[in-house]
Formats: C-alpha cells, sequence, structure tokens
C-alpha cells in the first residue's frame, strides 16, 4: 500500500491519469432510450440505405439512351406509363419509349436508367416531350449508396449524439448494446447539515446543499448517482454508509469530514480499510486542501471539502474528466483566456490556489478581479467567472500582470 | 399579410429576430426538478446566510481583549468552559478569562469576538495557553456575511445552473416559480415514412428519422415536445393534425412536404389558414432550400426539409437559437475557425449554402474537405464536422483559399 501524506496538484492529476479505465457491462436499450449512451459494440447496418433505387430529383424516369438526340430544338416523346409518387412501389417495368413520373425519392422502376429533371420536360396529354440528353445513372441513388448492408456504421465507444441517432434510426435499428452507466455512490457528512429545506434551522445548522449540485454534477457526465444520506459524524454510522457505498458503486464521493478538526471522521474510517492500494492524504490546493483520495482494488473514494464552493471546485478540476474517461463521454474542455489582472491578488504559500475570479470591463478592456468572499461563502461559487491558477511557492499577483483565466 | 416568395438568408434571420419573445406562463417546481429551468421571478432569500455567528476555523472562541498582551514568550492562560463541534449550539455564554474550543463552521458563543487558531494555542489540562493577540473579528463569519435575509439572491430570467441551484439550496428553498416549459408540436409527412424501426421495408418505403433526432434536438433548448404523428401526405389529414398541433402548441415544426413535387402539400394546407401575419415560401439556401415559415397571430409554423441532413442543418442555422431565445435557455455560440480549403468547393448559384465539411489533417495542417455525399445522405451529417457558408453569388471556392468553417 502506498500512503502519501499531501502531495502537489500535477501529482495528483498525474495519479488519476495512470488508473485504468473501470470496466463498465453492457446492457440493451431501445433507440428512444440511447441518446447520449455509449455504445458497447460496432454497429452494422442490418439493410442497405437506400434499399431500392430512388430518385433525386422530381422529374421522369427513362431509358437514358432514348434521350441521346433530345435538344432544346429537338424534343423527344416519351409515352407517359405511371407516376410514381414517393413511398409507393413502381408498378410497371419501363421500355422504350416510355417514361414515368417519380417525385423526389421514389423508387426508379424496373429498367429505367435515368431521371429527366421536371424542368427540361412538357407536358402534353399522354405524352411527355424531354428536352434535354442525359447519361445513365443521372439523377438515380443507387442501392446501398449512402450505407451498405452489412457494413460497420458506428464504432464501440462512441456516445450516441444527434447524428448518430440519426444513422441508427435510418438503418432501421431498434434497440442497441451500451456500456451500462458508471454508478457513483454520494455521501455527504456533518452534524450541521439540515436536509429538509424550509425547515427551520437551529443555531449551528445549515441546510444541506452538497447532495443537490454535485448528483446535478455526476449525472451531466453520464453516470448515475445513489445517494446514501446525510451522515452525522459517527464512526460507525460512517463506516456502515461507505461499506453499503462501496458495495453498490464504482466509485463513492462523500464531502465534508476532511479538515482536520475533532468531528472530521473520513480520514479516519478510510484508514480501517485493509484493501487500500493507494491513499492520498490531501492535495496541496486551496479552496478545499483535504482532498481525500483511496483506491480498493478497482474501486475508488474521493472525499471533497464540505463548503459547497470548494467542493464544487474540486469536482470540476479533478473528478469532471476523470468520471468522463471513465463513462465515456467526450472530454470537457476548459474554455481559456489570458486577460490582464485588475487588482492585486493574494494567495498562500504552500498551496496551489485554484483562486475564483470575476472578469470586469475597465474602459473598454476585460480585466481579472478577485472574488472579494471566500471559500465558506456559497455566493462566492455564483459570482465567480472562473479561476486563475496561482502556484504553491506565489503569493501575490501584481495587477497589471497576464494570467490565464479558465472559465467554468 | 405579407406574403413573400423566396427570401435571402440574412432577410429571413433578421425576420426571425424581429418576432417577439412568446409570452410563456408560470408554474412552481420542486428544487430537485429545478435545474436547468428558468426563473419566472426574482428570489429573495428568506435567511440570512449564515444565520449565526460562525468560526471559519478550528480554534478557541475568545474575547479577543483578553489575547491582546499574548506573544509568543507571554502565554495568556485561559479556561476552557466548553467545545463546541459543527451543528451544535453553545451552551455557555463566555465571561472574562475562558475560552470555548469551536470547530470550523461552529457557532460561535455568547460574548466571544474572536477565535485564535488551534496552531497558536497549547492544551495544559483545563487550561488553553494563548500565544498569538488576535483583534475582535477574527476569524468570525458574521451573520448575513453571505447572503442577507431578504436580499434578492437570483434574478428573474436566469437560468438554473448548479452554482444557482447551490445559492437556492443554501437559502433553504424548496420550491421556485419557473416559467413553464415552451412547446413544440412535431409533425413528420411523407407516404414513404415508416415509423416501425425493424420493420421489414416495402420498396419505396423508409424509416422515419426525423421525429427521433428533432425531438431531442428541440427537448436541448429547454422546449416541451409533442409529437403529432407521421401524416400521409393527404390534404384533409394534414390539416387536421395542424390545427391540433396549433392548438396545443406554442410553435409547430414539420418536416417533408416541401419541395415542389405532385405529392408535397405542407405549403397548400398553410395557404389555407386566414389569419397568416407573414408567411415565407422559401428561403435560398442549400440543404433545404424550401423552408417555410408562417405565423399565426403569437403562434408560429416552421417546415423543414424532409432529409434528415437538411433537416437537421436547418434547425441548427436558423431553429435553434430561436427556441432558446424563447424558452429563456443561454444561445447557442458557434465555434469557428478560419482555416484552408483542401480541395475545391462546388456551390449552385443563386442559393446560399451551408456547405458540410470535414477537417482533414494534411502534413500537419487542417484543412478544409467538403463531404462527397449530398444531402439525401443521412451518413453526410454524420461524418461532416461543421459547415462553410457559401454566398448566392458564388459558384467554386479554390483550393488554397481561407473560409471560415462554422462546427458543430
Amino acid at each position: 500500500m502506498k500512503f502519501l501524506q499531501t502531495i502537489k496538484v500535477e501529482e495528483f492529476k498525474t495519479l488519476l491519469d495512470s488508473i485504468p479505465k473501470i470496466e463498465l457491462k453492457e446492457e440493451i436499450v431501445a433507440l428512444e432510450e440511447a441518446y447520449n449512451r455509449v455504445l458497447f459494440e460496432d454497429v452494422v447496418s442490418p439493410i442497405d440505405v437506400p434499399h431500392f433505387r430512388k430518385s433525386r430529383m422530381d422529374g421522369y424516369a427513362v431509358i437514358a439512351e432514348d434521350t441521346f438526340p433530345a435538344e432544346e430544338d429537338n424534343l423527344i416523346e416519351l409515352k407517359l406509363i405511371e407516376t410514381i409518387p414517393a413511398g409507393e412501389k413502381p408498378q410497371k417495368a419501363l421500355f422504350k419509349g416510355q417514361c414515368s413520373y417519380v417525385a423526389t425519392g421514389a423508387a426508379i422502376p424496373k429498367n429505367a436508367d435515368g431521371v429527366v429533371m421536371v424542368e427540361f420536360s412538357e407536358k402534353a396529354g399522354e405524352k411527355i416531350l424531354i428536352s434535354k440528353a442525359i447519361t445513365p445513372g443521372t439523377h438515380i441513388i443507387e442501392v446501398g449508396h449512402d450505407i451498405k448492408k452489412n457494413e460497420i456504421i458506428v464504432k464501440r465507444n462512441r456516445m450516441i449524439d444527434l447524428a448518430t441517432l440519426g444513422v441508427l434510426a435510418s438503418c432501421g435499428i431498434r434497440k442497441v448494446l451500451v456500456y451500462k452507466k458508471l454508478k457513483v455512490g454520494l455521501i455527504s457528512t456533518g452534524n450541521e447539515l439540515v436536509s429538509d429545506n424550509g425547515r427551520e434551522l437551529d443555531i449551528g445548522k445549515i441546510y444541506e446543499v452538497n447532495s443537490k449540485i454535485l448528483s446535478q454534477a455526476i449525472e451531466n457526465t453520464g453516470a448515475s448517482v445513489e445517494f446514501f444520506g446525510i451522515l452525522k459524524d459517527d464512526f460507525n454510522e460512517l463506516k456502515c454508509a461507505i461499506d453499503k457505498a462501496l458495495d453498490y458503486s464504482d466509485i463513492v464521493i462523500m464531502s465534508g469530514g476532511t479538515s482536520k478538526g475533532e468531528g472530521d471522521l473520513g480520514p479516519k474510517v478510510l484508514e480501517e480499510y485493509k484493501d487500500k492500494e493507494v491513499m492520498v492524504h490531501g492535495v496541496r490546493i486551496k479552496p478545499g486542501k483535504p482532498i481525500i483520495f483511496t483506491k480498493f482494488g478497482s474501486k475508488i473514494i474521493f472525499i471533497l471539502p464540505g463548503y459547497p464552493t470548494s467542493a464544487l471546485s474540486c469536482f470540476y478540476v479533478f473528478i469532471d474528466n476523470f468520471l468522463r474517461k471513465n463513462t465515456g463521454y467526450p472530454l470537457k474542455e476548459t474554455y481559456s483566456k489570458q486577460l490582464e489582472v485588475g487588482e492585486r491578488i493574494y494567495s498562500p504559500i504552500g498551496r496551489h490556489e485554484f483562486k475564483p475570479v470575476q472578469i470586469k470591463n475597465v474602459n473598454g478592456v476585460n480585466k481579472i478581479f478577485p472574488v472579494k468572499t471566500g471559500s465558506e461563502a456559497i455566493s462566492t461559487m455564483f459570482y465567480a467567472d472562473g479561476y486563475v491558477e496561482i502556484d504553491e511557492l506565489e503569493s501575490i499577483i501584481e495587477e497589471g500582470e497576464k494570467r490565464r483565466v479558465y472559465f467554468f
């Protein structure tokens, strides 16, 4: 067992990257439920698309050879034998001197090998006059032009987006084999937390926030969430909940119980487990220094700080893309921009800070300003536009310096 | 009534921009259901946050004056009278010469006006030795520091994102008043369409795709979708379905039935209605030239082309942000990039083309290539990375020219 006390941001990121993808099982879902799921296997088309020859235009299906002499001043006369709307099966094969009207998308009759656009025709009773020569194949979409039967149309591990959904539907696929969702167990801890919004608060109590925002944030990565409740700071209660959560989930995310105070049991409970592989006790970051990470064989536990602002920013910086890697969702690219600092920013030495900042327009120039409230304030999360990273060894960023802002 | 035959892209965009926002009614939803809904009214906090004075640190709550003489070589002795964990109500008020242990987030006892961090203390039986002077207010979070009671915390028209959800939850808000969802009625038309994936296809028939991809695309804008079925090209059937859809919905989106073929009834049915305000018969674009648009008093109908690739690209270019404007969702910003064209691209004169393109890496440089299949092919949508816009009067873009690619 590797037991690491506190480590640097970069070490933690490297550690997370080195963890192999959790192997998820498969399940069958109906196509209607398949949007944003991730394919477990290559999908092969059961049909040719189109599965019949069809017209690309409104016009007349003809035997191309019949039209070869046609010119604007030399109209060719063909006998109209059928009108084929889209969706109908042609009833008559075509022979020399004949034509059939075909709507866009309609099936081409037997023997026809080209379509003359309506624009190059004139109707004269039962006769159609053609003013343009066409070569064989003109305006005909051949069988399998778009997708061939038994061809692999979508590869495994692709997330089913709108275009994929369209391709699958056009091949008549009803059900697909997708990865089961990654299961994340969520736990909130703290004697001060009250779950029931709207109940009046006693002195010392606060409304619980983390389960509400983290469960949504986790679902956004394509995982499913099971909430194991708000727990008191009680060793046995916590141990029991973690056991249950580990049993159910691939990954457990706890919040609260990570600082050094007397009531913080999370790390103590985790130390009890014998089958840990790696245990990181804290990452030297601000806000939320004590992010605990433990790996049990193939299962992983994160403990995030209790303050919602800290919990959510730790989630965004470390866990969001870690979950996406495991669910198969595309990784989130952080949008960032180099801007000038509009006011001196302080940061503690010895911790890598993700400093929440606001962008304000000063005389037409966007500049970076620190958010005045700290990580204890929920409004910090609300008013911050993004964050700047401040190295462990930096304590001051001067006004006028250029810094990269990472937007939320 | 303004009746416009075919108009340019820019005219159509201007027309859409000029339509006032549809007025949506309000409804109450529980906070758990409120994620990604849009607030109908300003939200005011029913409580101060925090609603009690609390400690920012693990340490000792003191009367600051008691510590004034304290220095590293002049320890001040205080009597520990209580230990206050987070979540507990202090039982004892503090008097001169006394202190209480407070965990991070714990309530500050009466009379205390500062907290000395554990780091500057030593325990000696019942006594606590303090080695640092503090000023009043040190490490105390005052009542309402984060959010003040009766303060507006979130303004109307804001979409409830994770940070907003956190702020609302921390104020103990249980229910919020949000806009009802914009109602979109969806109709697919075409005799050739078969709804039941997996059923074997007759010659002439194809699987219906548009309802599956458009309903998802519409839901992504925050609207709700009601599907009014796949309709045959029958005047009365279509008229009846449009009546029903108009009755139910704020906006009706139909696909199919827009080209000039004999089976295309959509525009004919719309012309029957007497209460149209504006009617656009076609926008000169490719793919999907005949995008029909009609406004009935406060209701709007769009008819998109039948090919899924054309329908979806028309949706993205014109309708997506139009719906978002009405649902209150943030508008989608198209990510675009200037790149070199890697192969000559052709485009018809007289239509503004949204040409699907692929980006390929040629000797380390990303270049633009046209997608070979046309809008009739579902795979076009699948393989395209984005599109370039080609003006009505342009017919060729030469290899080597620089063009802006808009990514999907």
